[in-house]
């Protein structure tokens, strides 16, 4: 259903463009200036990005770090005299919060080298400090499980092939130039990117469950896998939750988290940066004993429900009706989730306490929401829109299905930023051509600023989703990739440094600007 | 003298490039077809390497360390058959050894996160594990001393400037284009380096002096620095040796290397990851205190001597005269000195080894020796040259005061491979025009594969210099950068995946190719 509106909104597209002419959109060209003003000449955002990463960072969700981002956030809102400054609690249990107490890995030979290393999420510690050898899973199919038969109690398993190095002949960092974003103004809607596929069962996801059933029952002391393949080098890890590598046939509810409250158990593991990983394998692949030394000591909480941030301009005549903005405020946990997202957070933030410089309230209400869970699957707003906003009642046929509250009815729009720090350079359309011309006008004024383009496509994989999948208006901005995909995105360098300040001054001032219009204009947005 | 004497050069050499035309240097294109084969298809480089690197590395001169790699060097080499394989003891006291045992730096406050940080060479280490407030000496100028007095006891100092860190926008690694290579082409020699310039003593250098003496003076625990401000960023180090930041006054023969047999007592010095040491700095600036946990053991052996390591496939009818190559096999300790210098060291071995597969000895013999002591001053060479060959008795006026031994008059050619993993793309005639027409010829059958520029510049900063000093011709090659520059250089990251391996078996065959060329010509190599 939601392909074949997709394919028609394809097809009309192609036409259509030429018609996303200036729209008679009215402009309240003053209080774009004051916004202006106020968020590239006095900008707070970088004081708050300091406390949401290098003090309160990271945010894993439900981590006692998380809770106090959460105050921290909740109390720098209400100094702006924000109102109704309040943790929105999910519904329904998410699972166990986690923090890491201690962790040190070290190679004791043939060589004294500090390992470059962090453990995964809710991964269990160990006891005290242990001492082991190194054994290297050298399996390529099925037979190679026999060779390690009775070989790795009381051992530390080196998990996953090494990861092939190269140089870096390109560029970390890079801004959309004019020829990526016209392929994007000329793109039409691609498809929805919501539902997920089947996969059938690959062989290495098969070997990888054998691999693990073999250290579970031999009796293992801890997982080691190289930060996977990808330009993420330079001893830099991608680290996310630990998990089981289920073969793809074991159905979704079938895969418990290691945050459930009934997680099942499972090794200590830790993720090791490409580079001494591999260095190690090579150690034991020339018939060198590797010997290590792990300290692993984490600490988990009960499980309880999530919970977002939330917070409001209250509106005046139209104050039934609601423009939201939002980023999510949870983190992986290697580093400070400064480009993911913190960068988000505190643009959503600074949006807010720009708007109340304005010295008058919007007509509708303005609401900010900094969500829960997002890593874990869009839970903090998937769980909001269902309670607050409405539910699609059949996965399969959503559009179909879907029942709105009278919330719903009041609804404007919301806008997300959950792509690393890059500077806005346009809009995620998704879809929604009516929306077009409005944007294009509220976009005007930053044109020079060089963030002027529209595309019909999708963004995908954050929490204007969870609005999305209801018909709601949900958008999320064009950004200039800077390092997220490249270096930061899940790593442990996603640290402060890495956000660049004239980048999220200029994105506050966008998302400020669409929130104050969106709520000053006479009509709520139009929807697909 | 030498200064005018290059000044001379510069100006022919200007009139004279059209004159290096094709010259009637014999080439014997079988056995460089030979070698070619041998160095190609059936390399033993990576192997060496990994020896060299994952297993005996970092080989810091003097530690455990690079005595266990010069002794697999030595069996190696052995191995090969070759001759003459030797430690080549100087014959004065190097220093001491040291090694690091144990290492971690942790933030307990106001978060928990292991710190990615890496102790200078021949720092001293801490008692036990030790936590202890950090403090951030916030010093402008002299007066700024005062706020920090009475404030330092026990305190982990945090004694640099943070770094300033910025997106990547820039590739890491690099190969030299045509435009670089026909500047290079058209270059006259560039001014000789070997002699230090007077620098007078700088702001921030009397500030530092100041700030350490403060250190020590009120009983600071440890010194933290950050890695300083280049393109390294993500994580990445740069270490070096612990030192003392004397102000540029004081002599140099008044300021006692940490590696000293009488060197004075320092405070420990560790370098931090910039992203993690600024964090660090943040939080205190946001007047959140910072308590650490630091763990550093190191262990320090006797004063001595260094060596180097040296071998010879010996000449036949002029067996008393000698071609030589070379790399340094010590290195930096945070990596394991892969592409500084164990990249080096293995083409110069795996050349000795594609020779004695010729089935022939050449006319002259070829020596192969490995240095210590390069990244101390060059001082393993240097004292080889000066037994050996030669010595400036007065070093203001060299090329004057040389005084060569019979075993100079008997020196042909010294060739050194130390810029990297890169690949050769010509070579650096150091002001030697005389050997253009022959170097020429002999990078005729590798000019398809990319290595055929000859520059009159002189290159720096390693052994070739010290056969130079005494006027013998000694030559590196033109080298591809890659990551040498930006990533690995006395660096964290100088791991055994930042080799190529095709770059380094090229270089292999050509040095061989050199090598056996230099040793079989009618005549020795023309001096300067």
């Amino acid at each position: 259903m939601k392909r074949i509106f997709y394919v028609i909104l394809l097809s009309i597209s192609t036409c259509c463009i030429p018609l996303f002419a200036q729209h008679k959109e009215k402009i309240d060209t003053a209080v774009v200036s004051k916004i202006k003003q106020e968020g590239l000449n006095r900008s707070q955002l970088m004081g708050m990005l300091s406390m949401l990463t290098d003090v309160h960072g990271p945010r894993l969700t439900n981590s006692p770090n998380y809770t106090k981002a959460a105050e921290y956030v909740k109390s720098t809102l209400e100094g702006m005299g924000l109102q109704n400054v309040h943790f929105d609690t999910w519904d329904e249990t998410f699972g166990k919060g986690w923090e890491l107490k201690k962790f040190t890995l070290q190679s004791l030979s043939p060589v004294y080298f500090p390992v470059i290393a962090y453990p995964k999420a809710w991964s269990p510690g160990v006891k005290g400090t242990i001492q082991a050898d190194a054994v290297y899973l050298d399996i390529k199919n099925e037979d190679d499980i026999n060779k390690y038969k009775g070989q790795l109690k009381g051992k530390i398993v080196l998990f996953s092939l090494p990861t092939p190095v190269k140089p870096g002949f390109t560029p970390d960092a890079s801004r959309l130039n004019d020829s990526t974003l016209l392929q994007m103004a000329n793109s039409g809607a691609s498809e929805a990117l919501t539902a997920r596929r089947f996969q059938a069962a690959t062989e290495p996801q098969r070997l990888a469950w054998l691999k693990w059933d073999l250290c579970q029952k031999e009796g293992a002391v801890a997982i080691l896998e190289a930060s996977p393949a990808t330009r993420l080098e330079d001893g830099t890890i991608t680290v996310a939750a630990a998990t089981v590598p289920y073969p793809a046939e074991v159905p979704n509810e079938k895969r418990l988290r290691a945050y459930s409250a009934n997680a099942p158990k499972i090794l200590p593991q830790v993720v090791v940066a490409a580079e001494h990983y591999n260095r190690m394998v090579r150690q034991l692949q020339q018939n060198v004993p590797v010997k290590l030394e792990l300290t692993l000591e984490t600490a988990f909480t009960n499980a309880s429900p999530g919970f977002n941030v939330i917070a409001e301009i209250p509106g005046t005549e139209l104050k039934d009706e609601v423009v939201m903005i939002g980023a999510h405020l949870d983190s992986w946990h290697s580093g400070t989730g400064t480009t993911d997202n913190a960068a988000g957070s505190v643009v959503m933030m600074e949006a807010m306490r720009i708007i109340k410089t304005l010295g008058s309230n919007p007509r509708r209400t303005i609401r900010i929401a900094l969500w829960g869970g997002e890593e874990q699957g869009l839970i903090g707003s998937r769980n909001y829109v269902k309670r607050v906003l409405g539910n699609r009642l059949d996965k399969t046929y959503p559009y179909d299905s879907i029942r709105l509250t009278p919330a719903a009815e009041k609804f404007s729009v919301y806008f997300n930023m959950d792509n690393g720090s890059g500077k806005y350079r346009g809009i995620y359309l998704q879809g929604n051509e009516a929306v077009a011309p409005i944007f294009r006008a509220w976009l005007k004024p930053f044109e020079k600023m060089g963030a002027a383009t529209l595309t019909l496509r999708n963004t995908s994989g954050t929490d204007h989703l969870s609005f999305d999948a209801i018909g709601l208006p949900a958008f999320q901005f064009i950004q200039d990739p800077l390092e997220y995909g490249t270096r930061t995105h899940h790593t442990s360098m996603d640290l402060y440094d890495k956000a660049v300040e004239a980048d999220l001054k200029h994105n506050a001032v966008v998302t400020a600007t669409f929130a104050w219009l969106a709520a000053n204009r006479d009509e709520r947005i139009p929807r697909k």
